[in-house]
């Protein structure tokens, strides 16, 4: 055997420096370290948990192949997508078979990773979820693909056991409008008593220049049962959507554009572009105009059924066209651009702004916006709340920034704690571990420097890990409450 | 009688948290602390110093209704400006009359304000300058209430009384173009011998698109004694009151614009857009165009004049369009906008950059200018000096980006030191504690680190603290001399 | 003789503030301290290497006038340019003869410095390369002087004696593509066995704008011996004189434009707009368009030949129009712009992005786009890796926020390690120095929160202060090779 180090993760790791600050925020931690995990936002398929035999697969398939910050970062270094069993759309060339051979050339670059959150997860992981005391190297790779192969086949790493020992009190899942929502339908009706719900997104029928745009239509209409050949029908159809998410628990719908910009179409308008989009006659400006419009229909919505509407702007999808026509979407080249919502919002804000049966939570993928224009837009407007750090800034320095850009004007309270917005189930301990020692620290330092004293930190700490995110995503009223 | 925690500020507040930094910035805010305080921009009204029974009125007057960043926390957690006292134009609504009631919603939603510098501030007010022991919390409000009521009747809170405690050295107040400037008259031929000196703000007749802007110009006309029916007469004008704002001891004018466009038009465009705006006939480029060339028609007249130029940039203001038309300005609603000075301004710095008789201090509400632009721009022209940061920014985390952002690029000696900017006179000393302690924090930070030693620490202290403002803002010569 | 204190600098500089990172920083940082310094990129000018006898003149012709940190310094505090010997294109103004003068008001206004980096820089060649012990003051600065003047004139201090004690492994110049490299042919045939090289930089003949675009076309002609009257033979001289530069042993291109804007021209479009320019009539869009079409013309001609490309965008050149008409370029006034990397950039790499051949360096000046835009775009694509904090941001807090803000998502494997691009040789030590000083302290902090252990560091801190530089700059196959 060979010999090799043994890994432990360290109690009090990501506070500090400073050892009183240390102190102060291992024990702020303390308090708020068993709390239930809320996960109001996240990528978790569902069928996993209603299929009693499902097996994640091997090492590759749970850890490697589905995790674009891996693959994107190996990429980057030159290794061949093929080479790590990604799969490209034509089929027209070889992926690689052997997940072993993935597993070692993974392994054989996770010094790339040091100093991202990607290696952080992934500590945890292997250490806290499945019990590995080597460190990951070269050598020890395959002995510790073997140990992870055992445990995933044990009954301990079925899906619904996870689900208890990860503590989790409410999953949402992202779910497409056209969805029949199949897992949901089971798990609602199934004597497993969790939480498991529904999230309205309804991006795939809104972006008239998608490619797909006429075939997700058509699968909305089916799903719906409504006959959409106008602008008025399309509204009934994602009412009536809206209405069965909500039958299933569902408490939000979630958004994903380029800009935050929004525009009210006069109906006229929003039915012109429509049929134009329906005859493929689109004009240049007509997406950006009718999504735009369609923001500001959902926000009407959500007054009227209360659905917490949830924004995602600011990444331009698909950059890399070359991978894009090779692999599809999500191959890690989504690129953000600069993004603007003092003017973009306004005329949505102008309608619904004060109006406190909606709640709109933003998230941003620059983080110039967080002094400048989110915090003091969420300390204004009651409907505003902003969503934690997001995707690249889903790490202990973006949270940082988050709390020392956002706090001194909106306050922790426009905030709403942490998602964890991820389709690797086994990171979500990993990642609410980082959100609680990354605002525990933040708290500290705080406590230390004396601008709150240690009550304040404890309120503060509950709501980051747990409160917020309950109450601003209303999962407060039990299901079916 | 409840039983309370005693409240106390820690003397070491707002540094470290590394020990030895926090000694060191002790003892730099030890050298500084007791400094006059230099007041060069604000907005406290002057007229409070001249009525000898002046009355703040109750703690709601005088803490909560003036003070836009604590109503617009409370409303972005949902509470009716109404119940906070606010009134609107119309009288429509009847806003709270009972000020115990406001203060213990404001008691009761203090927490929403714990890591904002809202909560520094009055914290301070309350323990240093009401000398209130007990913590503030629900139980306490009423308690408190009567207490400051208590103080507020006696003679140490008259407003003179307290300017010399707080050590004031001079207080410029921020005026309208109109303004007769009465209680500066009364203040300068009066025995009380202190700097109370107006500022000059013509913002409101350089807007031509403000709906007022015809009033304004009318109220313009009738205290300058100037008939004003064309471009010349207008300049004309301004001049005749930046003579007389100079008479009464005036340092500075102040300007707020969206962007700092600037552009100089011919004689025969400013005089055809003044002509358009007097007819109500603007064009749509006229307004941005037109307070571009003022810009720069107020640099060459400081140029003549000496007057030390200020432009505060980048607030969309009014923002909440249905609040905007129901309670006017200045309602917690102006929300940042990404801000561009390189290009912007070289108009201005190509005709008057280089002209040492200017001194023109630029604010920013977009951070991400600091070291992009505005250190560049400082640590090259000898007119530019950076303002403090402002606003939202006005806070330990946004001094501290400020000082990391900004002096490796423009040094300490193109910056101006401290502006309170408030109209907020008892959070005056906080405010200036907050900075000295920011800064002095700051420079402990480079002391630790060996990047300048004690002596040269000791004396920037005192330059942040005290003779930059004094220096910048030309109040180094006695009034009158 | 005046008594003065002794100045040593601290070995622990720049370290810290907590105890603990300083230690585990200074034990990093003497692991790497003594590596050779990889010189990648920067300005010295090779022809100090050939001459003998070289002279680096006076203190001030050494540290003062060619360097545009300190003289803008000097000019924002009102000091005019002529006093500090700088001499302006027609001579119509006297400048200062007497470098014992302009020493003495630099020495007298060195407090301006104090916090930037070039205090830093300057206390480190005071002290670590002339062995200055006293430190420099008003009283000070003539003894210091001499003292200069006298080492100048010792053996020691002759370029080539330098090199050697500084440890430069390879040093790399910049220079135009005209130049007939005369030093380097030179260099290259001497028995004087050091690397340096020369790196291709064509910005002079492809800004069709500039005003001496056509006498540089002529030089160009003239050095490549290729008659160019149209696009096809340009290209073909560009392509003449990468030949030739690589014969003398560049590993590199260097290209500085304002913006990253790319598009590929249709043949006939770039003969169009070439011959427009040759004809004096170049339309609007003709020099943005051209700029970038040639972008992705040197992109491909680094495919073929291997040369590494670097990019520097984002600053408006000779923005202070007065000084530009008197004194010419780099007189410290060029100041940044906001710069967009994602859209800009995305025809290049559309074409080029996934070709391993291909290594494209990026550099910004605007620093919100390290985790927005240039992090996500190293962590995804090939060809992409980013170049140090540049210019303003070459400070300890510019490397900072860098190593904070690019490394959680690209690592530090898509990063190149430093460049001092420098034209000031003997600051070359200072700024590896601080580099070191600042990515050994970061490491230390990574360490001290148990994100990475020492074993990790210890191996980052090598790639970041020599392995990178020189991997990502081709350097490790020796010249010739």
């Amino acid at each position: 055997m060979i010999e090799t180090k043994k890994k432990s993760l360290a109690e009090d790791r990501f506070f500090g420096p400073d050892p009183q600050q240390r102190e102060i925020a291992a024990s702020l931690f303390r308090g708020i370290a068993d709390l239930p995990l809320i996960c109001p936002h996240g990528h978790v398929n569902p069928a996993i948990f209603i299929d009693p035999n499902y097996s994640f697969g091997s090492p590759v398939d749970l850890l490697i192949i589905p995790d674009h910050y891996i693959f994107r970062m190996l990429y980057s270094q030159g290794i061949a997508l093929e080479k790590l069993g990604i799969v490209c759309q034509e089929g027209e060339m070889q992926s690689e078979q052997d997940h072993r051979k993935i597993w070692q050339i993974f392994v054989d670059h996770f010094h790339l990773f040091r100093g991202t959150p990607s290696s952080i997860w992934l500590d945890y992981e292997l250490r806290m979820i499945f019990g590995i005391e080597q460190e990951l190297t070269t050598d020890t790779a395959q002995t510790i693909y073997d140990e992870i192969i055992g445990k995933l086949a044990t009954p301990e790493f079925q899906p619904r056991t996870l689900y208890k020992r990860f503590n989790i009190e409410v999953l949402c899942t992202t779910d497409g409008v056209d969805d029949p929502l199949e897992a949901h339908q089971v798990l609602s009706s199934s004597d497993w008593n969790v939480r498991i719900l529904p999230t309205f997104r309804p991006d795939q029928v809104i972006d008239i220049v998608s490619k797909n745009w006429k075939t997700n239509l058509e699968a909305l209409e089916k799903t719906s049962g409504i006959d959409i050949h106008n602008y008025v029908s399309f509204i009934n159809a994602l009412e009536n959507r809206r209405v069965y998410f909500k039958s299933l628990g569902a408490v939000a719908t979630d958004h994903a554009t380029q800009s935050p910009y929004t525009e009210e179409l006069t109906a006229q308008e929003s039915e012109t572009i429509f049929q134009r989009a329906l005859h493929g006659k689109v004009m240049p400006e007509d997406a950006i105009r009718f999504t735009g419009h369609m923001l500001m229909e959902m926000a009407k919505m959500s007054v009227e059924d209360g659905l917490v509407m949830q924004l995602h702007t600011g990444a331009l999808r698909d950059h890399n066209t070359v991978l894009f026509e090779r692999y599809g979407h999500d191959i890690g080249a989504d690129i953000p651009v600069q993004t603007e919502f003092t003017s973009n919002l306004r005329p949505l804000l102008k309608k619904y702004g004060n109006n406190t049966k909606l709640t709109l939570i933003l998230f941003t993928l620059d983080e110039t916006c967080y002094a400048r224009e989110l915090a003091p837009l969420a300390g204004h407007y009651p409907v505003i709340k902003l969503g934690p750090p997001w995707w690249f800034h889903d790490s202990l320095n973006g949270m940082k920034r988050y709390f020392e850009q956002v706090v001194e004007t909106a306050g922790i309270y426009n905030t709403v704690g942490f998602n964890d917005d991820t389709r690797a189930y086994l990171s979500i301990p990993a990642r609410h571990d980082m959100w609680r020692r990354a605002s525990t620290n933040w708290l500290a330092g705080l406590v230390v420097r004396k601008i709150i004293d240690m009550d304040n930190a404890e309120r503060m700490a509950q709501e980051l890990a747990y409160k917020l995110a309950k109450r601003s995503y209303r999962l407060e009223i039990p299901q079916g409450g």
